[in-house]
């Protein structure tokens, strides 16, 4: 958990990492939050506000965090109501992801643009949506889960229950399980080399195709068309002027972006989709919900 | 063609339908426009203001036709320019199946829903969006190209050159081939018979299925999973309170939606993405359209 005070013009006066585990639940991360948010408050001048961003969905119209695929025990969590009742504070929550692409907006890759979409691909992959120089919401706040758009319908299980969606396909757990079902049938050796005993991950996977490897390049390879299908229905719903990209997969961007950057101009229905149309990386790295957080209120 | 006059408030005064082939080219269908529309003009009182729809992608900033897959021969036709020329008149230009979102948002079934999606299934699917109570336009006015969304990467071809789009699997088109593949390895006998010696079409596989055909039920059965994994990927990605479903496939609606209707719940990343959430058929039919090119100057 990151804690950061800033002043009106967005620039961060001070910051604090505290650590929390998911498995704690949410009441023990809550007094967490409590405390180190209570003690930045307190170094703050004038009228302090709160900005949190929390993983989605959350419902925007009563600050509920919903049910997050990978924070188990979190359901249907009012987690506004409870910080802006124990802090005694004006609070305003953002799912993390969303805060991302409003952090990128403000202070980052997407500053001037009216219309992108940020993807952050890791272990799971989420998002948010740039529309017309706002962040697209939704009804209930809930939109721009783009990790979970269906790109193969009948495919893999995802986190969220359902097949396909491009989470399932494209993410670093989905790397993942690919190497483990290649090791599993006697494939993969440099892989099982380079994980020297331990579960292989996707830098595995992404370090072994780097070397030539062929099964650990087929892999990435077919990430990689999985996030081009994702990215093109993107392009199709959306029109974007830009694509940003954060997330560990920045680590592998030459394996998993750049064949879908080189791609894009076939890919689409007509080449106004893809004219002009940039992917590039994330500015702000693991601080773009941080820094969007402190956005909510600017 | 159909071509209206309007009042300031949205009702037609006098309509007239204007038979037109597309394989008669672009400019000889700009022809019978202009003449359309300038007889409709000269019986309007004060400013005539014109507002027309054309098949999308079309680009918004520059009124271009790009290159609709269904109108062979339409390649960067700057229509919005031609019009206004050859009329004297403002014209504004969208393309239709925006503008028929737009038209459901003002006087149909979308009116007083500020988030929702308009999905027209018949030979080809198209849409529009609207967010935040506004057509969603993107950075030149593509969006909302809901048929060219990837569902089966490496599925079906699909008219627009990509490999399963929504359109591939979901369509009246989708719907045929798959009847066609049937027949030609040798099943599909009811169909067949119903189709008398014509080639088989979409209706004609509702009605099989209707009539408890094993093969056609399969073949609508799975494009409803298809349409079904489009409305999820949709309903993460806006976060929509209602999806409004036009085009010929109102007529197959306890084979194609309803399912999808029933399943919904079970669908979707967290509960809260399909609560409330509605699916209704359009309520305008075929002047959808030309409600929405009114309502762009209203």
């Amino acid at each position: 958990m990151r804690v950061a005070l800033a002043d009106a013009q967005g620039t961060i006066l001070k910051r604090r990492a505290v650590p929390t585990a998911a498995e704690d639940g949410p009441e023990a991360v809550i007094q967490h939050m409590v405390q180190a948010i209570s003690a930045m408050a307190a170094e703050g001048k004038g009228a302090v506000r709160v900005g949190v961003g929390a993983p989605g969905p959350i419902d925007h119209r009563t600050g509920t965090i919903l049910q997050p695929p990978h924070l188990p025990g979190w359901v249907a969590v009012p987690l506004l109501s409870i910080l802006e009742s124990r802090l005694g504070l004006p609070v305003r929550l953002g799912n993390d992801a969303n805060l991302a692409a409003l952090g990128e907006h403000r202070f980052g890759a997407g500053r001037g643009i009216d219309n992108f979409i940020y993807i952050t691909v890791s272990t799971g992959i989420g998002g948010g949506i740039i529309s017309g120089g706002r962040l697209l919401l939704g009804e209930r706040g809930l939109a721009g889960e783009v990790g979970h758009i269906v790109v193969e319908r009948d495919g893999p299980l995802c986190s969220c229950g359902q097949r396909g969606c491009l989470e399932a396909v494209a993410s670093g757990t989905a790397i993942a399980r690919q190497a483990r079902e290649v090791i599993a049938s006697g494939g993969g050796t440099m892989m099982v080399e380079l994980s020297q005993g331990q579960e292989v991950t996707a830098e595995i996977v992404a370090a072994a195709a780097r070397a030539g490897d062929g099964a650990a390049e087929e892999i990435m390879a077919d990430a990689s068309r999985a996030l081009g299908a994702g990215i093109v229905s993107l392009l199709h719903l959306f029109n974007p002027r830009r694509i940003i990209i954060g997330g560990g997969v920045a680590n592998a961007w030459e394996l998993l972006v750049k064949p879908v950057q080189e791609r894009l101009p076939g890919l689409v229905m007509a080449k106004g989709f893809a004219e002009g149309v940039d992917i590039v990386p994330a500015a702000l790295g693991d601080d773009a919900g941080l820094m969007g957080a402190i956005a909510l209120w600017l």
